[in-house]
């Protein structure tokens, strides 16, 4: 089968590798029918070192069972599924407070050991607790925003659910990727009512707005925490989405939270530390959040994918084959791109 | 009027000062009847730069009312009161929300500008909002227990609260010193099923048995971790109370949290950044808490002290007068004291 694996930084190349079979009596395998690159896909792609085995990318798809080890109860050869970015086994002390992403016995696609989504076929370890039914036929109008409970909409929700955010509050959003504005989502869903985006892509602020931003600050650094202020009687928001993960991102997301408010972080940290220790203690601002338990979230957020309530789905502005994969890659990095969708 | 002042590291003199008076009609003028020596003036009493005029000292006290301006309705002559370490309007944001040590118009006691409790009277701005009626005589048997509502019963009230200690979850507590120690009366009055205390210093270790934790780590550092992993079924603590400040002590609480779980950390920080960013991230750990609205919990904390529910006074175990608080530095410095109350 074909499949995407990435060499070193900016080398990705879609290659013959071993057909996806199954391994354990728990497993599941699929073809995959749609999948797409994430942003944090773009970290290795900026600085991975060079291997020669190289890894095998991609973690939200949706595709059709192809078979089932004797194991698994919950899906059968023929159902469309969707899989979380991490799989997990639903039974684990973890897993049934709703953190399947620190499963006991689960872990996360690709790499050298696990295929990735980003290829025709995967295998899913764990399949009835990682794999969750979709009502609908593959071809569906709505699979872009059902491919989005993989990842980036379950985790703009957990940004916002660890910030806290709820009726009558504001909520800022650091980061104008497709997290940041799955995230504008989530804070809409969950009630706020101010919604701050930080960003200066056009593209990405008119589908912000389009989202509920009821503001936007394009401003950088401390004139853009000097803005925040000023549409927040001074005070600062109670909820901040941080969907980044650098350094930069997270001073102004320190800066611009509220005393007593919150930082829900998705953006996989770039660093070893957290800056502003005494800045976010001394407003007693809580710091939450890390890998989403998508999981845990997708029959929570589904019914207002299906009913058209919410549209994460339009955070894909380019659709690619399998082929396109790597020139996909490049055009999210140069930013010509918010999310790249693949179609098999 | 004679009070403590700060000179540089180590230099502490109880001197002549100007005496406390009245100058906003909000303010309150009280004779102190008790004060204490707090672990955080270990701070600057081993790191401030000498200067020469120094600045006074405590920010835990209780007092008698001698005088108040003609816009104070809560206290009047002759009251006995308690004054929590900061200052504030009770009126404001985020004192209406509980949050008064970011009181808009509050602050702190001491420095250059305003009396320390370490001192024979003090001026008390803002005082309605301040000082909390207590509902006893001044030379009362519970005085010590009272008097730790002033900060350190507070303070490990807010790290349990913010560490989501809860019935049958696991709190672990990293800091021996009075504050940890009521970390552990706080975690047991919100019904930890497991409490366990970081802990070298055999007088510390017993008064952390007598108030509730059931195991003791002596341990120090990777050696402590890899201990509370074996008391906790190898998973780590629902809850961490961060009872030091240090950037050691921090490593420590990121890794004995569990997946999931919570750092309240109430120890003043001496870094700059926080550590194990990645760790704490990976394991949806949150990083709570800050200097402890103690005036938000006094009402809350003050009958269970008052019923002998709990002994927080018994965290002093040395008494002086005024001519004794350099010396309780000293004591408290070289670990001879857990804490120092002074009586006047």
């Amino acid at each position: 089968m074909r499949a995407t694996v990435m060499y070193g930084a900016g080398d990705v190349r879609v290659e013959n590798v071993p057909d996806a079979r199954l391994k354990e009596p728990t497993d599941a395998l699929l073809t995959i029918t749609r999948a797409c690159i994430c942003g944090s896909d773009l970290w290795p792609y900026k600085t991975m070192e060079r291997t020669e085995e190289g890894q095998r990318m991609g973690h939200e798809f949706i595709g059709i069972v192809d078979a089932v080890g004797k194991e698994v109860r919950t899906v059968k050869r023929g159902d469309l599924v969707v899989a979380p970015f991490a799989w997990s086994d639903g039974t684990c002390e973890f897993c049934r407070q709703g953190l399947q992403t620190s499963c006991l016995h689960g872990g996360f696609w690709g790499g050298t050991e696990l295929d990735g989504g980003q290829g025709e076929a995967v295998r899913v370890p764990l399949a009835d607790g990682t794999l969750v039914k979709l009502p609908v036929a593959p071809d569906d109008a709505l699979m872009p925003g059902l491919l989005t409970l993989s990842d980036v909409m379950g985790t703009g929700h957990h940004a916002a659910l660890r910030a806290n955010v709820g009726p009558g509050k504001t909520a800022a959003i650091v980061g104008d990727g497709a997290v940041g504005l799955c995230g504008v989502i989530a804070a809409k869903r969950l009630g706020a009512e101010q919604i701050i985006m930080l960003g200066r892509h056009a593209d990405r602020i008119a589908l912000a707005k389009e989202f509920g931003a009821t503001d936007i600050v394009s401003e950088r650094g401390e004139a853009a925490v000097e803005r925040v202020r000023e549409l927040t009687n001074g005070l600062g928001a109670h909820s901040v989405l941080e969907c980044v993960g650098l350094e930069d991102s997270t001073v102004t997301a320190v800066s611009i939270a509220r005393p007593g408010g919150a930082i829900g972080r998705v953006g996989l940290p770039q660093e070893d530390t957290i800056p502003e220790a005494g800045s976010s203690f001394f407003k007693n601002v809580t710091i939450a959040g890390g890998p989403a338990p998508v999981r845990a979230y997708i029959e929570e957020l589904m019914p207002d994918v299906m009913e058209g309530r919410i549209e994460p789905g339009r955070v894909f502005d380019r659709v690619t084959d399998l082929d396109g994969v790597p020139d996909g890659y490049r055009a999210m990095n140069d930013r010509e791109s918010i999310k790249v969708m693949i179609e098999f």
